[in-house]
């Protein structure tokens, strides 16, 4: 039943690749599970859309989770380089579980009003610094697992957006030092329920933003020196196919970095804590009339160079 | 000079001190270091204020963190139940540092507006639903440790608070299960960033709640069966001595059990899950004319049976 349903999103995944495959040696390293293993296992992602490298078999000196690779830092990097440039056995995609690239952060940080194209679809000038909130840590999921429908929320809405991971801890961060925080990148989606942000809790965004669930985040880390620009990559949504979203992250109103080192003037950040960079136009609540997410709707959220997630919604 | 610092913290817990000291029984689970050891380890605090045993030494396979000793569920309980009874070693206090009792968990849930007697004080209705918002676990410190004034803010605050410590994980917890779910009681210190939370970051309270440092939590872990009533014990802040918060917890609108079932309906809750369960009146902002927290203030937080923790500001 399980295997049927990947290969089934995995059909869509193939389906829905609009910029073509690209095999690489670029690090695309991702947390995965397979039958034949016990627990979480790191690996290496071979190309966007590709089969997987079991790092953790090719050095089992290696830890089993992102957060400890990223705090060892160049140590564990260069053993993933290493495995990168060998011919490695590689597992086939539909053998393996994809976990998220990171689980349990410290942090998942979120910046709201961050795209110039969405400001002009609502008609309000955009932020003169970050509006911050965040998901806790328990919302994250899989590339492609389930979003399940809350029974407190009606109007629940999709959001592709632009993570930053982070590989080295840092405090009042410059901008001009933030790219040497980041570990790289992934894609999000930081689904929202939008009747719970805007009337209830107090108008504090944090329950309609962290069920269970909504934040599917993968399907893998694409290491910074991986990614030729990340203020210059087309990022789109779709919902059962039919685009909904479509922009690129050159229209972010405060760049990676500018978030990075805001953020950090307030908290210190640690490897492996995740931000949210905000959404192009195109979500359901701005629809005229306005549409929701309902079950067995399948969301695709697609990042240029970082890949594809599929979350079926139940 | 650290060792001094604590001593002069020691001293001033020993005057501070309003009930009397009870060696006890009670499990009082903490985290600490000390110079002979290698790495935070976990402890006993031996009664309210007492010494310290070292668990890991009592049993060496016991975890070392407080997360993963509660997810270990009874067989760790039931270890440091054994080390309770039997006569070992007791390190002084003044030989070791408190780490917070839960470091790095999961989340950090916070509500508003939960004593009966802080909304008199605002002459505000007492809310229907608990209003919730976070702080990142990156504010959590120890018990004794520095509250460090940020620069973005004039308006800084106390709010002494009883936290609630998860042992179990769970969704969709009845109230009458909550209980079950909970490994127990601690002291926290909410500080706030008023100036924040009520004129910045759209309102959103997350950057006014969670400054590095804006978390003291301790100094011990004191297991529900510990404690006789959650909602029955006094509560107080001092700030440099004076009394600026004193109340019980009786006051609170939604009870410990409620607050854990609503938010569960939200998210998962994960064994080492802190939640803050607000303070009573008697904060700095509400004062005529407001006092806010300046360099070189002493801010004791005390509840009745689980201790006080003592932070200094800088």
């Amino acid at each position: 039943m399980l295997v049927s349903g990947r290969r089934r999103l995995l059909t869509a995944l193939l389906q829905a690749q609009k910029w073509p495959f690209q095999p690489s040696r670029d690090m695309r390293l991702v947390q995965f599970w397979a039958p034949h293993l016990v627990g979480p296992h790191l690996g290496l992602e071979t190309g966007n859309g590709g089969g997987i490298i079991n790092l953790n078999a090719f050095d089992p000196t290696l830890p089993k989770t992102m957060t400890q690779f990223l705090e060892q830092g160049e140590a564990t990097l260069s053993v993933a380089r290493r495995a990168l440039a060998a011919q490695l056995p590689v597992l086939p995609r539909l053998e393996v579980t994809f976990l998220a690239p990171v689980t349990r952060p410290d942090k998942v940080v979120c910046v709201g009003m961050n795209y110039v194209d969405h400001c002009k679809e609502q008609n309000v000038p955009v932020p003169k610094e970050p509006i911050i909130f965040s998901k806790f840590a328990s919302s994250i999921v899989g590339p492609y697992d389930e979003v399940v429908l809350p029974p407190q929320s009606q109007e629940v809405d999709w959001e592709v957006e632009l993570a930053v991971v982070i590989g080295k801890k840092g405090k009042h961060i410059k901008a001009t030092d933030a790219m040497a925080h980041m570990a790289g990148f992934t894609v999000a989606h930081d689904v929202s329920a939008r009747d719970c942000l805007t009337r209830r809790n107090g108008k504090q965004w944090l329950l309609g933003k962290t069920f269970d669930t909504f934040c599917p985040l993968g399907p893998a880390l694409v290491t910074k020196d991986s990614v030729a620009d990340p203020h210059n990559l087309k990022i789109c949504c779709r919902v059962n196919g039919e685009v909904v979203q479509s922009s690129t992250t050159n229209q972010m109103v405060f760049k990676t970095e500018d978030l990075i080192a805001w953020v950090s003037q307030f908290v210190t950040f640690y490897p492996g804590d995740v931000n949210l960079t905000w959404t192009p136009p195109g979500v359901g609540v701005f629809r005229k009339p306005p549409v929701f997410l309902k079950k067995g709707d399948e969301v695709q959220c697609e990042i240029e160079e970082l890949g594809v997630i599929i979350n079926k919604v139940v």
